[in-house]
C-alpha cells in the first residue's frame, strides 16, 4: 500500500531535492530519466539510480513516478509513458491533476509551496506539500508518501492549489525582485548591499504572528507626503521603478483606509 | 569623551526599544520626555528613568539627546530645546542631520535600518545603525555609542541614508505588502495562510549569499506566458492587483533580459 520505490522523470532543481532526500528516508530511487545523458547521470549519482535516456527503457511497476520537467514538457512526457496501473505525480502548481487522466487511474499533483534555486535547498520538513490525487488509494499513498519528508501536508482541489500558486507568486518571486531591485539601487550608488538583510530577514520573521497589514510601517501607510515625494524624486530617471513605487505606495494606502480585509476578492 | 547617560524624547516604538535596552549596556537613561503623561511613565517604567512632560523640566548636561519622535515632530522639539553643548540627535531616516544646526555645534543621526512594529522589536545586534555627525568629536561619540548595541554601525552621508531608506521601503514596506496582499487572497478563498512562512522566509534567509536577481524563479522569469496569463485571470475582478501583477512580471523580465546590473540608475 505504501510507496516503495521510486523513479524521477526530469534532472532540474526539484529532481535533485528529491535525489537528495529520498534515499535517506528509505524511499530508494530506482531509475531518473533524462534526455540529456550527463545530467540524468549527475542526479542518478546523487541518489545511488540508474540513469536512463530512453523512454523503453523506463522501468514499470515501481510504486511512484514523479514527473519533475517545466509545464511545457508535461505533455511529452505523458504522451511517451507506458504505465499500467502506476502512481504518477506531477509537481506543477498551475497545472491540473487530470492532465494524466488517460494513462493511468492513479495520478495525482503533490507541489512543494516553495522556491528552490540553485545552491538553496530548503530543508524538506520546511516545505508544505500540497497534494490532490485522482481517488481515495493514491490520495492515501501521495499523503504518506509527502508525511515521509515533511509535516505540512495539505490537500487542495486545483481552484485552490491555483490560488495558493498565485500567493506563492507575491510572497516569493515579487519580494525577491524587491529585494534585487534595492541591490541594484544600493549598488548604483556604491553602498553595501549587505546591511539590507537584516531588515528583510526581520520583516519575514515576524509573518504568522500576526496579519502582515498590521505590522505595516514607513512612510506610505503614515501617509507622509514629504518623504513619499522625496522618494519619488529620487527614483526620477527610472519611470518604471517610480511608478513601481507609486502603485505600491497607493496599494498600502488603501489598506489602510479599509482595516476590514474584502470579504470576496 | 564616551556617552554616559541619555535622555529620551518620545515615547513611541524606537523609544521604548532604547528604553528597554540603554540601561543593560550601561547606558542609564535619566529623563523620557513625551506630552503624554501617561505614555511617558509607561516609557520611563521600561528604563528607571523620570518621566518629564515639560519642556523647561528637561536636565540640561547629559551626554546625548535622542529625539525619537515623529518627522512632522522634530522642529517643534528643536524650537523647544534649550542647549548648551550637548549631543543632540535624531533618528528620521529621511531628515538631514543639519536640522539641529542652530541649537547645539554637536548633532547628528543615528538612523537604525530596521523596522519597528508593535511587539517585534529586533534584537538589537541585529540592526545596522547608520550615522552622521556634525564634526569628528560627535562622531566619535555617535560610533561608540551605536557600537554598544550592534556591530553593524555605518556612517553615510544624507544623500547616501536617503538611499538606503528608499531601499528599506522596498525590501520591507513594500515586500511587507505582499504578504499583505497574498494573505488576503488566501482568506478570501478560505485557505490557511500560515502555509505560505516557510516560503516568505527562506525567499529571505538566502538574501546577501548571492545577488537576488540570480535567485529569481517562477513563471516572469521563465517567460511562461500560459501561467501568467492564468494567474492574471484570477485578478480579474481586483483590478488595481492585477496592476501590481503586471509591473512587477514585467520587471522581472526587463531585469531578465538585461543580465547586467545599470551602470547608472
Amino acid at each position: 500500500m505504501e510507496i516503495q520505490d521510486v523513479i524521477l522523470i526530469g534532472t532540474g532543481r526539484l529532481s535533485q531535492f528529491y535525489a537528495r532526500h529520498l534515499p535517506g528516508l528509505g524511499l530508494p530511487i530506482h531509475q531518473v530519466y533524462g534526455r540529456d545523458p550527463v545530467k540524468a547521470g549527475y542526479v542518478a549519482s546523487l541518489c545511488g539510480a540508474d540513469a536512463v535516456t530512453q523512454w523503453q527503457s523506463l522501468r514499470k511497476g515501481a510504486s511512484l513516478y514523479l514527473v519533475l520537467v517545466s509545464d511545457q514538457s508535461i505533455p511529452e512526457v505523458a504522451g511517451n509513458l507506458m504505465l499500467r496501473d502506476e502512481l504518477l505525480v506531477h509537481a506543477a502548481g498551475s497545472l491540473p491533476a487530470d492532465i494524466f487522466s488517460g494513462l493511468t487511474d492513479h495520478y495525482g499533483v503533490c507541489w512543494p509551496l516553495q522556491t528552490f534555486s540553485e545552491g538553496h535547498y530548503p530543508d524538506p520538513a520546511d516545505i508544505p506539500f500540497i497534494i490532490e490525487a485522482s481517488n481515495p488509494l493514491a490520495e492515501r499513498k501521495l499523503k504518506a508518501f509527502a508525511s515521509c519528508l515533511s509535516p505540512m501536508v495539505q490537500t487542495a482541489s486545483f481552484q485552490e492549489r491555483q490560488i495558493m500558486h498565485l500567493a506563492a507568486v507575491f510572497v516569493s518571486n515579487f519580494s525577491n525582485h524587491l529585494y534585487a531591485m534595492a541591490e541594484e539601487l544600493l549598488a548604483t550608488h556604491r553602498l553595501p548591499a549587505h546591511l539590507l538583510a537584516p531588515i528583510i530577514r526581520h520583516t519575514a520573521a515576524r509573518v504568522g504572528s500576526q496579519p502582515a497589514r498590521q505590522m505595516q510601517t514607513g512612510p506610505a501607510v503614515r501617509f507622509d507626503h514629504a518623504v513619499l515625494e522625496s522618494q519619488l524624486s529620487l527614483l526620477s530617471s527610472h519611470p518604471e521603478w517610480a511608478e513601481v513605487y507609486r502603485l505600491l505606495t497607493q496599494s498600502i494606502q488603501d489598506f489602510a483606509n479599509h482595516p476590514e480585509p474584502h470579504e470576496e476578492l
